[in-house]
This record gives C-alpha cells, sequence and structure tokens, in this order.
C-alpha cells in the first residue's frame, strides 16, 4: 500500500518537475511513509523516501516505516533536512508542503543551495481517493466510536454533567483500543446552539436534551459524528427542528454520487431548512475525513468541484437558536461508483432513546 | 490581564515599528483575548482588539472577550482579515505571525495593498514571563493532574492495559473539569524505551513497570508530569536507573534561578546520567509550558540564553535502553526571583507505590 502510495505521489512530483518534496505535515507523512509518531519530516525523491526524526521515535519508525530509510537528527530539523538533500544527487528542484510554516520555509530556504518553492495540496489530492485499506479503516473507528457511544448512552442519569459525559465517552473508546479524533463536544439543552461549545459541569435535568458530536481514531484513521438525544419529553419546537434537520441530511446524502457538484450538495441540505422557515447554519455542510478530522474536500456554499469516487465525508447540517437549543446531526459517508455508502449507519441515533430513559 | 496584556503587546510592536498584527496561532490569540475557541484569528491595532471568528464560536467569543471587537466571517479567514485591515485607517505595516503557513501568509499578501511581513515569537516571548494569573492557574491544572493519577492508581491491577490505564487517567481528569493536556503516554516494562510510546493493549503483569507521562489542561492552561512505578520488585539495573534520573532532576533544579544559563540546567542533568556511566537521553531536558503544551524557552544542549523570572518549565531528564527499561522523571518549575518553586511536587512518587501493590 505504502509503496503505492509513493508511486503515485513521484507521477505527481513528475508532472509538476518537482524531484524532491518535503513533506512537514502529520498526517500526510503518515500516508507516505506509514510512521504514525510525531515530530517527524519526510522526503520523497524519484529515487528514495526518507523519515527525518529523532531519537524519541527511532524505535518507532524502524518498526512502521519498511520501505523508507530513517534518519536520526540531533540538531535542528532544517539542518537535518539541508544535510540530506545536499547529499542527494540530481535533486534540482526541491518543493515545501505549503502548509509549512513561514518560520521552517525561511530557515530552509536559507540553508539550502538548491531552489526551494512551496507547493499546495500535492498529497492532499492524492489523499481524497481512499484506497482499499482506508476503506476498511474509517469503518472500523466508526464500529469502535459507535461501541463507545452505546455504552456509554447506558450510564447516562440526571445528574451527570456535560464533562462525565465527555469523558465517559472517551474512556470507553480508550478501552476499544482507540483514542479520540478530536475534543468531543457534549452540550446539554441551550449549550448546543454553539456549534462547537465545550462540555462544563452544566448537569443534565429530567428534561433535557443532550448533543454529543465525537469521533474515535484508530490506527491513523478518524470517524466524526454527531447524534441528538431527549431525556423526557421532546418539545414541539424540538420534534420540528429534528425532523428538519433530519430532512436536510437526508436530502444532502440522496444527491451524493461521483461527479455532483459539491454546492449542490451543500444547497440540497440548506434548502429543507430554508423552505421550513428554520435558521439555516452558518458552518459547512461537510468535509472530507480520513487521516485528519478535516480534510479535502470541503463542503460549503462557496466550495468548488464535484465529488469523487472514494471521497469519504461528513454530512452535518444542524439547527441552531441561542438561548434554546441546538440540533446537528451528522454522519461519513463514502462515495461510491454508484451513489453512497454511509458508515455510520448503526450509530445510536433517536430510536434507541428509550432504553435509558426511564 | 487581558487589558496589561495587549499593552505590552502595544509596546513591542511600537518598538518593532509594526502598527498591526495579525495572530494566527491559537494560543497566542487566547493570551490576547482571552479567547479559547478554535479556528480564529485576532488583529491588534495601536487603537483595537478585534476577533475574527465565525458562526460557530461567534457567541463564545462575545462572552469570553469583553475588550476586543468581534467579527463573524462568513467566507475564507484571509478575506475577513484583508476586509477589516482595509477599513482600518493609519495601517501601514501589518505583521504576520511567522508560524503561520506558508498558504495563508501568501493568500493575505495577495489581497492586502498594505505592506506585509512575517514576525517571530512576538507573543510568544511576552509569554514567557508568566503573570500572576497564569501563576495560578498552572498550578491548578497540577492539581486535577495529581488528584487524577491518584485516583488512577487505585485502580490499576495485573491484566489491565496500557490502553484502559491511559484511559481512566484520562477519565479522572475529565472528570474534575479539565482535559489532557496532550496525548497520555502509558508504557509498562521494555515500552518505556520509546520516549514516546503510545499506549497499547499490552498488559499489565504481576512484576512489571509503569511510565506515565499526561497533563492536565485546565482554563487554557497546561501541566507535565512524568512518574514511573513498579509493581512487584524492582531489579537491581532499575533500581540504579531510577535513582539515576532522579539524582540528574535534582541536580538540574538545583541550579535554576534567574539570570542561569540554559545550556547549565540541561548539562547539569546529563553529566549526573554521564558519571554514573548510564545512556544520555536523546532528548532535551525540558521545555517552557503555559497556553501551550511546549513554548519558550525551550531547554537543549544547543539552547541560547538565560531562565528569567517567570519561566515555567519542565525537567525531564530520562535513561531509555531499548529492550530493557525506561525511565524519566518530570515535574513543571517556576522559577522565581529567589530561585525556583516546583509547582508538581504534589504528585504521586516512588512512595505511593505501596498502597496499591498488594
Amino acid at each position: 500500500m505504502i509503496e503505492r502510495r509513493i508511486k503515485a505521489l513521484r507521477r505527481e512530483l513528475k508532472k509538476k518537475r518537482i524531484n524532491c518534496l518535503v513533506i512537514t505535515k502529520p498526517a500526510n507523512v503518515t500516508y507516505v511513509t506509514g510512521f504514525l509518531g510525531g515530530d517527524s519530516w519526510a522526503v520523497v525523491t524519484s529515487r528514495s523516501a526518507y523519515v527525518v526524526t529523532d531519537s524519541r521515535y527511532t524505535e518507532q519508525a524502524q518498526g512502521q516505516c519498511p520501505h523508507c530509510r530513517i534518519i536520526e537528527r540531533a540538531g535542528p530539523m532544517e539542518k537535518a533536512v539541508t544535510k540530506l538533500i545536499e547529499r542527494l544527487k540530481s535533486v534540482h528542484t526541491v518543493a515545501l508542503e505549503k502548509t509549512t510554516s513561514i518560520a521552517d520555509f525561511e530557515a530552509l530556504r536559507k540553508n539550502i543551495k538548491t531552489r526551494i518553492k512551496p507547493a499546495a495540496d500535492i498529497i492532499e489530492t492524492l489523499r481524497r481517493c481512499k484506497d482499499s485499506s482506508e476503506i476498511r479503516a474509517i469503518p472500523a473507528a466508526a464500529s469502535i466510536a459507535e461501541k463507545a457511544l452505546r455504552r456509554t448512552l447506558k450510564q447516562v442519569k440526571a445528574g451527570i454533567s456535560e464533562n462525565e459525559l465527555a469523558g465517559l465517552l472517551d474512556f470507553e473508546i480508550r478501552r476499544l483500543g482507540a483514542t479520540h479524533s478530536f475534543d468531543t463536544i457534549v452540550a446539554f439543552g441551550p449549550n448546543a446552539s454553539r456549534p462547537h461549545h465545550q462540555p462544563s459541569a452544566r448537569k443534565l435535568k429530567k428534561k433535557d436534551t443532550i448533543l454529543v458530536d465525537f469521533g474515535a481514531k484508530y490506527k491513523g484513521y478518524c470517524c466524526d459524528i454527531t447524534r441528538c438525544f431527549v431525556v423526557g419529553r421532546s418539545t414541539a419546537l424540538y420534534k420540528r427542528v429534528f425532523a428538519a434537520v433530519e430532512d436536510a441530511q437526508a436530502a444532502a446524502i440522496r444527491v451524493i454520487k461521483p461527479g455532483v457538484e459539491i454546492t449542490r450538495v451543500d444547497a440540497a441540505a440548506r434548502e429543507v431548512i430554508k423552505e421550513r422557515g428554520l435558521p439555516v447554519y452558518g458552518h459547512g455542510t461537510g468535509h472530507g475525513l480520513g487521516l485528519e478530522i478535516h480534510e479535502l474536500p470541503f463542503l460549503k456554499t462557496e466550495s468548488k468541484g464535484k465529488l469523487q469516487t472514494g471521497d469519504v465525508v461528513t454530512i452535518e447540517p444542524g439547527i441552531y437558536m441561542p438561548g434554546k437549543l441546538g440540533v446537528r446531526i451528522e454522519d461519513d459517508v463514502l462515495v461510491t461508483e454508484t451513489g453512497c455508502r454511509i458508515l455510520t449507519r448503526r450509530c445510536p441515533h433517536e430510536s434507541l432513546l428509550s432504553a435509558w430513559q426511564s
């Protein structure tokens, strides 16, 4: 798999007349080398692939990257990479990922004699089309997230705080051998009107609502799920809002197939909410995910381009009424040759509520 | 507090002849504005301070940033910031933090008519000297970490996996109202020879060793602690190594005071290990911490400069023998006018072992 990815990368580099790419973004280093540690860069030329790391990670890199040469640095990263590149023959154009900081770019440019230029989204674009191992990895992460949520819901009772519920969910994810793919969001009642609410000491009441936005990261791959539950009875407003969000999500998923304009998917969800006279969300309708929790493609009103086979994207419309409520429903969807497949379908949804309401 | 920080920043900007700073690093945004959310930039001029955010965070920013004007963007960040800067009068030199990506720098430079240049470490340098609220915040995080570790140790028993132990610790941190300040490291036995080991399914044996490297993040502030424990009896080698690491750490802490060369602190720890004929660690002896888990100053062999009153640094020497063992001890130390104060002294250390061995 790694060999195939390096080959595909080399084809791209050849097209762009780059014969040495310095990879600094952690997810891109993982994609191209298999390395799952931190603080390491990769260098790929037409002949070789290197992981430049330090003594904390040498053992791990040797185990995870059989297709790469491991270079252990003692001093600063830019010095080690400069030394490596100057040793390489026939390298005349070095490219550095555009996500690199200005500071690192300048340090490298100062040191290296060869021409160096920034390059945007080369590996990010390759990463859009998930390969078979990735198409297995994301549902594996989703399966852990689903199990963890199910186990957590059984422990929910009046009086539990947002912090505790988030902590429980993280713990269940951990017990299943994964980590959370981003900071778990748990919002009770009107707190859910802030799409990125941070869990607080707010306690669950007997009649309340729960929004959970969370994900598991397993063997490097993320999933991202949002679910909303009601404790006790839901109000007429909440029911109307919940139904609108469900329908908006279904409308977006219905139009997903290879070749569809991204803006069409985005608009499909927004239209449902607008038609019902409810406030349309200010965030995007979704985003790609895989090694990163947010990656290409981004599904926004101003997005350009089309969906492609192999894209994995979230679909997550929401309705927010400050001081009143917030509802968001989010699933992860794989674009297949004939349409799409929901990878998070088995995650507890409204129907499971009754089990822990009593 | 925020007002004082903005004033201090303005003094620095004036010295550097910058009359508008675009702040992109999350921890710097927090420091200058009080905002604890994500995906937001700040802009500070001689007259005003702005937080540029999106609809997900508007409510939160309004609550957390009484000294700033909140701007809600709908489109891309660089467009919103360009629009803001062009509206401001008398701005002739815009600086952008050097930690910003090349991509963001280029996007901004393309749009803005004013001269724009990168600037390094302006806020990072201000952040070195912790103010009174920060000197309270870090021990508050440490106190949570200590309690969480104590509660976790009570639940340790043969058969528990590294994953479960890490999950338990994270859960206890969460229950106490904080989050982990970085991915918790739990390493049993020889796994501890990898300084940044990722917890695995490896189970704790009846005779084993445990390394835990973890921290709590509370109200934005981090602590960072490493402890090593023995289950059953320790070998003569382990005892010798543990004593050497303890002594190395003590030697480094003993020389800490304002004005001491950073390399002297680093060397003090290494010398103890070298003198005893044991392998000297390849990583730094420590790093600053506060809003970020790693910040200025860095305590490495090649570091320049001196410690200053108000610095908070970790001191974390270690000894690693692949296939055999790993021991690291890490505490957080505040540099005071007369010397230093250990902020993590109350965290369970070797002595607590007996309580859960039986």
